[in-house]
């Protein structure tokens, strides 16, 4: 990736930071402090985390006269860098109502400004060269914390008994999904991880060998209706169709459906959106699901999960790609990120999270449809490194390798990953447990 | 207590309710939504509980179309009357962040305007009667929230390692405390509890008799000097001098010294108060420990802990009464109670709690003193209904009766207390390893 | 307690020592070394512990050249004398599959002929004296074992899906109780405390005053009969009648009835006791419950638990004396303790855990009834000093002393309780959720 | 597997069911009954439930006129078999004094002489297929549960400070290890999965293609002197070496060496073998170590655990096999072991749990050594279905499919794994924080 133009570095950098203060817009100071759970971090958090990430790995590493905006930063908004040093307790970041949303705002305007200005002085060319790829992974880094920014809210949201929206637009009903198809793949030796000369994880390479017997793949994501019919069957009583670990996980916590179903005093199922409480759309793909649950809903419906190279290996052949940021963005967004001025526009930054790509649309019947830009979805694979796979040296080496144990992969992207973030060889990953993100279920056989 | 004068009785409940907004005054919304631990509630909490009081005991029964300000608020702000219904989960007040700080300043209004217009409005003698009682009730209730929101504010900024200030005042260094004294009293048959016409608890009642040996009281607190030669001798390593349950929870805590003490860098004793870290002033009375540390100090001392009958007797022997309210507010406080303000008026509503009263002054030397306005003192007697006790019929009867197990008895007040609810037969309960309120040691022998 | 006669004392020693096997000798190795739960301890640890005591306490003090059975038991069966040294994780007493029962039986022979030996030895008067009191207080401590000894089988045993019985012997059905009555007491100032020249625990004394409102107390203990009313009255649905941490306690461990009830398959109560599962006797002295349902149950019945003063002012003044030694223990029971011969003889040494005495006898009905025999009375005291209390100096000052707190005393004796260890002084004392005692409730008013 | 000879088959059943027994032989009852953690199991337990399998599945479901042992049977020993009903809490196994040991060895030898005489009868050619197939698969559980009874007696008795032994026999030293060497293997497409006419788990099933890119093994296992090296050079106080999961481990915990390992009072380094406390041999492999320090050793030194693919065609192209049964028991060596039964048998049941195939002999430096017959080999693969696995029908189908999540799969074999029992292609699996097992760490790079 190339820093040859820093007015469009700076463009680009601007944008995104702007695209973070936009999701936080609809909230308020109140909101945005706190934490609804150990997994999840108060958004004014995210704000400013994202930003001691550039602090920490650019501004430390480049600035001249570096000093810190704050020295007591270092310590409040590490999330998980040992390397970097002491980190403040995770489950208490709720409890950080200092700095105030205020002071977090300037942080970010000061780092900001501080990045701008590296970014257009002098640099040589070996500098500018580190400098483009810290800048690309802060950016990678800041999205990934766009989309918990919206998990998160909707998480929060939904303990509180007023059910309050995030944003209050209207939720289309979807047209009815078409009958599910399977696509044959014929597998065989596949090359795997990323092939390109963008950017990638480092949790992506190196692209190695992989076999795959021969597979198919479901044209779509299982819907609610589907799900629904599961419920209905007894799903959530029958420990024979779940793992061992899982059975134990819905007994223990007394489950019986996905993490934001509800039902209404009349007994109909509703469920909780970043829109608010809403009737549940039989059409809709089925969302917040865990592990155990797309397990066992598999196994009932005859199926199973894919694994994550079976899925990579279904998108290369398909083709298929997220929908390009132009797609997705809309222009003049960012500009117009006032809560007030979002009603009027009609978009805002975190309505792609209220919208799915529907499947029901023009294409053959057997394509595969929503890989990408609906839900993450579960693969069988647990999270491992690739043959090869080296983290980079320091502290930054922690980002991804660490976490290597006792997570699978999802695949794809969700309705609230950011426009450009995603693609086909990306490998998110999350514990078997993990409900609150957007993860729902792909099956195949 | 009688309510021949309405104009009288408003002016009462509106300045105790403004009391309440003045102590919230330094503080952010931010500040205000944050829950420290289960056991603390957020301000905002506090301030719309305590408008919820109102709303459910008086208005609900006595305002003729009486409907809510909100549906929703008789559950989120009831925090453990099950005669009224349904409660939100306490540890789960600090996701409330709807409503927010101006709707609960709203609600606050609203219930405000509807009290003053039942008082000020046409009522029979009964009905006033009734309404006297209940808002003597509610007002009491109030203040003891009052307590609670600094108690709970200061657990709060003590959580935050950026050590901040609820207010940016100096904190005066007392001058030494005067040689601790002992006090005889000769004991017998003595009469326990509430006599007068004036306002108490329940719990207070009825007035009955106890048979007290022959007993020796501190003449005043055990100071923070006295506290650290416990420390230096080794008394949390010492099992000998504990309880079994209180060295079970040194030890499975790794407790080394009261909640709010620290080292600096440089190996130094501090405290965190109100007003932030100040270094340990071995004069002021020691505050923020638990009964076991306070059982456990009194044994190495060769003491023990008071009963509060002891302690009831000795306070009505002596004469000892709380400070009159005129002497601990200040003359136009709750006008000036922004954070502005405080700095140039030199007083502030929560300004007393950085305040206490010192034992060093005129008085001979033998006589009680900080009975009241420093710290609650725990005593060795658990918290069990009087001879005779009844709860008020209905839910209003949940208000103290129920909470007689496994709690201990603090006597006198602190300096949090707002000024004029305490008195001698007044009797405040915590559970054996509490340490987040202000609570501190008189010894008896 | 005077030692002038070493024969009786040895002879004493080893009747009490006897019974404790005699206790164990329905059981197999195998159910001597389980542990039910932390709070229970195996039998086998029963016998060794017991035997420690003496080893510890007596023959380490007074024997010439002294030198420990096995080192290792001075840690292993050390329960939680802090002063002695370290302490094997009470947990975990269940794991202690070595020492073998038969070592223990040897650990046992070996401490009793060193005992006897120096009981029969020559000694100066002081220290028969001192050996005199410290092995009064061996036995006596050995006597509250052999009641632990059946509560903690009995919990055992009821985890087994077997159901299987300590003892096989039939167990009589109960005549009907006769009516309750309330027998009235003037109070006034009493004194409390033991008042005698035999042995009592140190917690008994000093002998002080209390003064005591009038009240009155019920003639016998609650039933079977009339607990089962309360729980079909809804008495475990309904929070009002509980205790604010009782009604968590039930709601937690979603509980609706006493310890050992269960329904058949029929659907009818049944009791499990030490002579296996039994229909439940509506006669029968209710017994198993916590201090939280004892004052739920009162409370519904519309009266309260007596204070540990009224019951020991009570029993005094109605001249209440536990069954002396002969009538419940069976001449020539220790000898013939194994369970062949236990069948034969028709009594057994734990047989009077399966027999209470019947409130339906001869007396005037007025009379207080199952003071003593039948089940240990929750009283509304919490365990705490009384004025003047002086723990023993050492290790023996931990008998008792450090327990005072977060725990209710209960008064008379159950019918597990060894002949001739209760009296009207004893203060026994649980936590007020325990529920493994044989724990009942007599109420006042 | 053909049924051809019953004589034959009726010796090798009996031949593995003794075993069992010769395993319990050198414990008391005593032993047999305690549980030292939920993820362990009595001895009692495991010879009852390995019986309760042959019962259940066989017995039940061929004998003419089946009628149980024991009803209750069914529920108290099954261990997880849904599909079968109600089952006995695993954490409360050690409860079960009931039935007594005496009772599980009649139960023992009530079943197989009705197994003997299922085999011996009459049987069409498809009954006794089936029946071939039952009896295999319960030999092999029998034999997975001959390892467990080791492991988990072993567990129990490092909780007894008397540090005692399982065997009392000599823990010879071993010669220096030879230095590590790496063993190169060039991958490819390669077959995976069991591949014989012999015996193996569903989930060694179906055999199919991988893709392995080229790697490195380890010639030998990492050796307690080579661990050591690791812990001295801070291991375990380096959280750049661990998994984030690990570290959390590791710091929650408390940990700084393997399970087994402690210090004596001198300061030297001992292990708790099934042989007693012994001083630490740096020649013996490593052992009783998690995933996690497994990982981290690897990572620290500078390689990395083998995938399970690597493993496995590492040892088909290698052609390692385990010993013959014939060569690990050794004539004779057994005089010491124990009971007198095993002294005349010649051999001892649990003595090959002490001795491990050592690397230092006469083969090539280059060939991978202690691939069987020393530890269980972690790898770096989680605990997946093959392509294609099918689970068989019914609750025999419980047997190994849904513990797939969130488990990583160990290779190879123990010192403690009965003879005839492991192959290549055998896929044992643990939790990522297991250390109760033999597990060891083979290098790749």
């Amino acid at each position: 990736m190339q820093m040859n133009d820093p007015a469009l570095w700076t463009a680009r950098f601007r944008a995104v930071r702007e695209h973070t203060l936009a999701l936080a817009a609809p909230l308020s100071d109140e909101d945005c402090g706190a934490q609804s759970m150990p997994d999840a971090s108060p958004v004014k958090w995210h704000l400013a985390h994202t930003t001691w990430f550039f602090e920490t790995f650019i501004l430390e590493a480049m600035e001249a006269d570096f000093a810190p905006f704050h020295a007591a930063f270092r310590v409040l908004f590490n999330s998980y860098y040992n390397g970097v040093g002491e980190k403040h307790p995770r489950p208490q970041r709720g409890l950080l109502t200092r700095p105030s949303m205020a002071q977090v705002r300037a942080y970010r305007a000061n780092v900001d400004e501080r990045i701008a200005a590296l970014i257009g002085g002098p640099l040589d060319g070996a500098t500018r060269m580190r400098l483009g790829g810290l800048l690309t992974l802060g950016l990678q880094h800041e999205q990934q914390h766009q989309e918990l920014i919206l998990t998160d809210v909707k998480h929060l949201l939904a303990q509180n008994g007023l059910c309050p929206e995030y944003l209050d637009v209207p939720l289309p009903r979807l047209a009815p999904a078409p009958a599910l198809a399977w696509q044959r793949f014929d597998g065989g030796v596949a090359a795997i991880g990323y092939d390109g000369d963008g950017f990638c994880f480092d949790n992506e390479l190196p692209r190695h060998r992989q076999f795959i017997e021969p597979f198919e793949l479901a044209s779509r994501l299982v819907t609610n209706g589907e799900y629904l019919a599961f419920i209905e069957a007894g799903g959530y009583r029958e420990a024979g169709l779940w793992l061992a670990e899982g059975w134990d996980w819905v007994c223990t916590q007394g489950l019986a459906h996905p993490l934001y179903w509800r039902r209404d005093e009349a007994g109909n199922w509703c469920e909780f959106t970043l829109a608010g409480l809403q009737p549940l759309d039989p059409a809709r793909p089925l969302t917040h699901v865990a592990l155990f649950e797309a397990d066992a809903y598999a196994h009932w419906a005859g199926a199973r999960l894919p694994t994550e190279a079976e899925w990579e290996f279904a998108a290369a052949s398909a083709g298929a790609v997220p929908a390009a940021p132009l797609a997705r963005t809309h222009a003049g967004t960012s500009a117009a990120a006032s809560p007030a001025s979002l009603a009027g526009a009609g978009s805002a930054a975190g309505q792609d999270a209220l919208s799915v790509p529907h499947p029901g649309g023009a294409p053959e019947e057997d394509a595969l449809q929503q890989m990408f830009g609906a839900c993450w979805q579960w693969t069988s694979s647990s999270y491992t490194p690739y043959p090869g796979f080296r983290p980079a040296a320091g502290a930054i080496g922690e980002y991804n390798g660490k976490f290597m144990v006792n997570q699978y992969v999802l695949r794809g992207s969700s309705c609230a990953t950011p426009a450009g973030h995603a693609r086909a060889s990306y490998r998110n990953f999350f514990p078997a447990g993990a409900r609150w993100q957007f993860t729902g279920i792909r099956l195949a056989r």
